[in-house]
């Protein structure tokens, strides 16, 4: 294993000469806010040595620099709303660098259709001043209230309208980046098209701060669409309900959002908020959002996806009240996690699979002892599941869990599918990354690292460690 | 410079041993077959020492080992319709091994909306299966009737549905590639989204081939639109037909191709094909195709973009015969070039800034001596020039040459342009690689070359130099 210089009075003078005593911080309960993120499975998590809060790309650079010179790690950090220890310090130690005092939205241009901002912006923030502009960002997860748009490249968050705009790649036109050596640089352009050396921006994005400190972003906005519609569809099994997914495609339907809540989370969320949600006793829900160029066009396309969910068997199918019903799935995590630990699942298979998987990764949990509530980002093949402990015991809670996930993610890739679909891999999915990745496609990726970041510095340990 | 061994008779011998007696090319007069592509610029061109054909994925990775082994360099090649010497051999030498023979399309999945083909199926071919099917695929290079779907991945092809649909990059779910030390491995997945590990496969696509061997892709389909409506909006001025670049889409209507053809391009077709078109004495078009939900939509659709063409200063706007405008279009190359020889340039920059632009260069063909005829993939910013050489001498021709594209990349920058939207850049545009893009950048696509193929076996030289 390697390792890594202890920070010591000396680096945090360098550090305070490089961005301000106020701005390094480290009193322990200080620390303590930066050795977490909203995930539930901690143990690998370390206290960061230190934290540092740069204003600027200038600034970043010497921190980097200053890193490799002593050899201390670096771990890159935005809002801290991951779910996988991505953002953490680790086994190896070392200091975080907290993009949060850099959120300025540089430019929003509804001439061109783009912005540029920082990445310390908060999504939601972006998606606001976009809109105020009459212009969709289109990127949104949703944790969008309080993660940065930093944090959602770096782990190419998806999110709700990825089955019709992408994951948060797709919005990127370009990144500004430090390297792991301390350079600056930008990669991609304000470009539809390129065929100009290597897109090394498409595998920084999603790469979870392992290959450079992504510091600004240029995003694509899109006109706002005339009219939204918001469909609810309740079914009596989870089975019909996701049968949707292939369905509406091969009727032409293009859907902005396809989402699907279990009778389950539905309740858990009802409990929750004390809201009363429709057909909670036994319903399941896709929620459809499905943009028209005007209303005549929603008229018609709500006819047909009225007809088409009944087909399916739909027992309801109602106009949704488009606040309430967004409120309710937003919520989940944070209403199922209410209730007690749970473990959750971040699976992605092709969308056509989707039903089958939830029938088995079921089956697996009727033979292993462990309950779920499950949603799933439907259109896209994404499916989170709370798995829930029940007030098992930390041993017969791991144990039942392991030999869970054992089965689940065999299931996973027999489908062709992977361990995360929008979550990313951090420190807490490392294990089963090394299981189900391939050793060819695992030693490109490590190979990829140790190019750039030779001495390992910036953000090891996470999606992989470097030798084993 | 790296030198590489000399193909001799152990080599052939170890090549036949792979692939077959019949599949190892070495005589001269079928040498030259592959010593060039349809680009015009071939000085730095040599002929390959051997071309080979392997049939399966297998055979590729042997080829690969055996190349290792003995320290040649393996130049991929699919149809050679490239332009800029990116499939032939260069100062160092090598074999070509072609993808021709790996020509199957192994799935056409109409339930699920997907293709799998080997790497030397010719896209037309695909795009006429999938159509059977009722699908589309999306990817529409103007060599789509000859060109490889393989080669498409390796160059980021673009063409005439990129507006809507994006690049090869925006159509490949995965990719089977052989590396540059002979291992296969899947790169992808048959996923709307994944943040399992590092995005490889979207930076070995249009990495010309240097990165791996792409001998299977699985691309996305799409149900093909019910109706598409061809537009053909004729305009005195290049500037004002360029303006719809930024006005259909603030005015919210999604194109899937807007093309640009100036009036000297329209002459060179009407000469060429001695088909006569609509206002070829002064015209410059604007070819704009839809997609549409069905004809009410598409009728509403006509209205207003004839409105906006006219407040534009179209002076006729026609309801065009697709396939007369569409042939016109495609074979706008071979018509230029069979005047005579063409310098043939691929700019792209942000679409609000291809008019202006469109004015520098031509300005700047006025001050270095230069015409050019033009047509652009003007929805993506996209624009290719054919420069005419209009019987200079060498030394003449090359001078004013080497100044109108200093002066023109210069241009491109400024704007935040590349050198190349969809050929690459081979061998012919490596100096303008070298020149205008940030060393930082380089180093990091060198870093990830030398990291993936220590021993530059795998078409080197190619992009750029691993040295300088």
């Amino acid at each position: 294993m390697q390792t890594y210089t202890v920070v010591n009075e000396n680096i945090i003078k360098d550090l305070v000469a490089i961005v301000g005593n106020k701005y390094v911080l480290t009193e322990k309960d200080r620390l303590v806010l930066y050795g977490q993120d909203e995930g539930a499975e901690r143990k690998a998590y370390r206290l960061p040595e230190a934290v540092v809060l740069p204003a600027t790309t200038e600034e970043v650079a010497a921190v980097m620099q200053m890193a490799v010179k002593y050899h201390i790690a670096v771990i890159p950090r935005g809002a801290g709303t991951g779910l996988e220890g991505g953002a953490v310090a680790n086994k190896y130690g070392g200091i975080i660098l907290s993009t949060e005092r850099m959120n300025a939205v540089l430019e929003i241009n509804d001439e061109c259709l783009y912005a540029r901002v920082e990445a310390g912006v908060i999504t939601a923030d972006l998606q606001r001043m976009a809109a105020a502009k009459g212009l969709l960002y289109a990127g949104d997860p949703c944790s969008g209230d309080s993660c940065f748009i930093g944090g959602n490249a770096a782990t190419n968050a998806g999110g709700n309208r990825a089955v019709k705009y992408g994951t948060t790649r797709d919005q990127v036109y370009a990144v500004k980046m430090v390297t792991p050596k301390g350079e600056i640089v930008e990669l991609g352009g304000r470009l539809k098209k390129s065929s100009t050396g290597y897109a090394l921006e498409k595998v920084v994005i999603g790469a979870e701060g392992t290959l450079g400190i992504i510091t600004e972003v240029t995003v694509r906005l899109v006109p706002l669409p005339p009219v939204s519609v918001h469909i609810l569809s309740v079914f009596s099994s989870a089975q019909e309900a996701l049968s949707l997914v292939t369905v509406l495609p091969k009727n032409r339907i293009e859907t902005t959002c396809l989402e699907f809540m279990d009778n389950e989370s539905i309740r858990a969320v009802e409990r929750f908020t004390g809201e009363r949600q429709v057909a909670s006793e036994k319903g399941n829900y896709m929620i459809i959002q499905i943009d028209c160029r005007n209303e005549d066009e929603a008229d018609a396309i709500c006819m047909q996806v009225d007809e088409i969910c009944r087909t399916c068997g739909a027992t309801d199918v109602f106009m949704a009240d488009a606040d309430k019903i967004w409120r309710a799935r937003k919520i989940f995590s944070e209403a199922s996690g209410a209730e007690g630990p749970v473990a959750m699942e971040d699976f992605v298979v092709p969308p056509d699979c989707i039903a089958e998987l939830l029938q088995e990764v079921q089956n697996i949990g009727e033979r292993t002892g462990l309950c779920f509530r499950g949603v799933s980002h439907a259109g896209d093949g994404n499916i989170h599941l709370d798995i829930l402990r029940n007030g098992l015991t930390d041993a017969e809670w791991e144990r039942r869990l392991a030999e869970y996930e054992k089965e689940a993610y065999t299931a996973v890739y027999a489908k062709g599918g992977k361990i995360s679909g929008e979550h990313g891999i951090g420190t807490v999915r490392k294990g089963f990354m090394l299981t189900y990745t391939d050793p060819v496609e695992l030693e490109l990726m490590r190979a990829l690292k140790k190019a750039w970041d030779p001495d390992l510095i910036l953000n090891p340990g996470k999606i992989f460690d470097i030798d084993g």
